[in-house]
């Protein structure tokens, strides 16, 4: 292949191309979540993606695209079509196009049945061995999490690397062989952005911003501010960009982050909140169990996402009918004809009973109206009282909650997540 | 422009290219939802996106990418970058990539002008009348959502289309004026896909397109079919192009789908296992409980994620710990010494005791290692047994689900599922 254009003049950052391959990305029928999580990674690295192509499962466009992005990108990445089936062709393609014929690799083909006999009573099937083939001289990136590894070839100091398309396979090779062969490959040429993230939950982003403005300093240099709105709070990511110094843009990233110390208890700290309460709950030895109604187990889900979790949560109860709240959880039933059972009254007892049943130290309680139906004049839909019993302390808060039920569900098991932090850290 | 290669032949289905413009998007900071909105739009009406693009605000880009694309296309859908703000430059690139010079229009303007002093005390700034600018000979297309009114310019037969990147405004103008667009100029060309849904779970891709290439006829006329699996299973869909006879198409779809019949259990009706399982407990009036280890929650969120499950569902309890096990849902304590948590008696007694416990129709039970710790050489990670108990009825598996924490929980709580979707039909 002969170059007609150039990537970026070999002192500045790479240049990066996307192709993504998939006929259900053109027809709609799936979002490219997988180009947003190259982009990320790769603007995370420093090596920015400058342009990004999608194509069908068609052998010529993915060849087409692949050699087009190769004239003008120091990287092309490219993801789907790695896997088993006749319409995956991504492999083929781009030994087409770069002239590097499909060999098996005894290795990959030896991992591949030994992987395949570990889970089912039988030999790989032929077609899946094609995920074996790798092109002529290029380098096998290993993926611990499926059948398609990595490939990535090297053609005149530029790279294509081929990654599977199965987001958690595509996140797991991106964030280990991809990252280690970018650093490589372009080592000094890569300049990845000054960032800083803070957390927030229970503020909304209006609300936010408006404190926000006041609480910054007006001279924020190449501090550069976005608000990152989701089901789970808002994030501030401060971003300066990698071309200014580093101790200058630490210090300028200092100041903004100093400055929003006043935020108070809507600021965590962590991955998540999940992460900051079970920090917390570890560092003091404490355990927690909860009891849900409307959230139905998404609280209990999240805490247990957590590899560890074990540790210290004991368990939950999803009390959906009233008669699970009274015969699982000792709501005493005179409780939810006063007050009904979306409460605090009732949130409260849920936490209590909660703690109670599971021996636990602190027990989380909610109870809402998740909606579409169910609503009242006094009780719409996104009303949710929710409550932590720790100790002997009992608190609990009502909120109304927009959104359609997966909002609410989520907002409301955020929302007593983060009444258990600020309970555990003993704060307001 | 000279056009070096050419769109679709005159009486095939118009070729149309896709271009996005955003850094967001490079930089992954936002998922690229508008390509997906035109994608479905443009199949929807039987002109099928063939490629697709995503460029940042640059000028230069932008107006490579859209001249580019009106070689090969001869429909070009441009969204994104008509605001008001200087990085908004898409309407200067392309007007000059079309050589078509920019003019104010003076009803847009009023327009403006009047939608401006509706909503802020003061007339409308320089900057926003960018977008009552229209490229010379271009067709306005009204939105009714926003500022920025569509664009449409003729080229030869070929059409480039501008759009406005705000997500409403955008499917505001695909549902009305595009279509009407779409519609007019390609006429007779247009072909909208036949296409029919078989889904499938319990049987991983590659078995199952064996048995799939088994069952179908070897003669498949027009037919073409993908594989789309996710953590829940594997989608097969069936496509016929639409120049194929609407009768002839749906015989063959038909033919597709009647030779799966044989998939037997592992084939399930609806948008999604709960679903079906929700629509079979309300045929029955039956109640189901289920009781989680591993999946802490997965299984009761995923039933609670269904508006309307409280009819169906009456609660569910999380028993991470082994205490919870024998304190909340009756386990014998011996069961677990003898058999260890996790196995196949103790699901059993999971399910019956939370069948017992809720007073429910059908029980479900799951146990196992999701990783990434407390694997064995016995019991690696990734073994989870489940099981359901209905009327005196007790059926359990054992499996070993491949993949992370995430991947295991998930696939347990599906493979739970689907347990349960048989055991209610009466199906092994």
């Amino acid at each position: 292949m002969t170059s007609t254009q150039s990537g970026a003049p070999p002192s500045s950052p790479p240049r990066a191309v996307v192709v993504t391959v998939g006929d259900e990305l053109l027809s709609g029928e799936r979002v490219n979540s997988n180009a947003q999580r190259v982009g990320t990674a790769l603007a995370g690295l420093g090596a920015p993606v400058a342009r990004a192509e999608v194509v069908g499962d068609e052998e010529g466009a993915i060849g087409r695209a692949v050699a087009g992005a190769l004239e003008e990108a120091d990287l092309v990445v490219v993801t789907g079509g790695l896997g088993p089936t006749p319409d995956d062709r991504t492999r083929e393609a781009v030994a087409g196009a770069l002239g590097a014929p499909l060999r098996p690799d005894p290795e990959l083909e030896a991992t591949l049945r030994a992987r395949f006999r570990a889970h089912w009573p039988r030999d790989v099937p032929a077609q899946n061995l094609a995920q074996a083939l790798v092109p002529a001289g290029a380098r096998v990136l290993r993926n611990d999490l499926g059948a398609a590894p990595g490939l990535a070839m090297e053609r005149g100091g530029r790279w294509v690397v081929l990654l599977p398309g199965v987001p958690r396979e595509l996140e797991g090779l991106l964030a280990g062989p991809v990252r280690e062969l970018v650093r490589n490959a372009f080592a000094r040429r890569l300049r990845p952005p000054h960032r800083r993230l803070v957390r927030t939950t229970g503020i909304p982003e209006s609300f936010l911003a408006e404190r926000v403005e006041r609480l910054l300093p007006p001279e924020r240099g190449p501090v550069r501010l976005a608000y990152l709105p989701s089901l789970h709070g808002v994030d501030l990511r401060f971003t300066v960009d990698g071309e200014v110094e580093r101790a200058e843009a630490l210090a300028w990233l200092d100041r903004m982050e100093e400055a929003l110390d006043e935020l108070g208890p809507q600021r965590f700290q962590g991955a998540d909140l999940v992460e900051a309460v079970a920090e917390s709950l570890v560092r003091e030895r404490r355990t927690v169990a909860v009891a849900e109604s409307c959230t139905g187990g998404v609280l209990a889900k999240r805490l247990t996402d957590r590899p560890g979790s074990s540790r210290w949560f004991l368990g939950g109860i999803v009390a959906y009918a009233d008669e699970a709240k009274t015969d699982r959880l000792g709501v005493a039933p005179e409780l939810i004809r006063e007050h009904g059972a979306v409460s605090e009254a009732v949130s409260q007892a849920l936490a209590s009973g909660v703690r109670r049943a599971f021996g636990a130290d602190a027990g989380v309680g909610i109870t809402g109206i998740a909606g579409p139906d169910g609503g009242s004049a006094d009780k719409p839909v996104g009303t949710v009282c929710y409550s932590v019993a720790l100790g002997g302390a009992l608190t609990s808060e009502r909120r109304r909650f927009p959104g359609d039920r997966e909002a609410v569900r989520e907002r409301s098991a955020q929302a007593a997540l983060h009444l258990l932090h600020r309970a555990l850290a003993g704060r307001p």
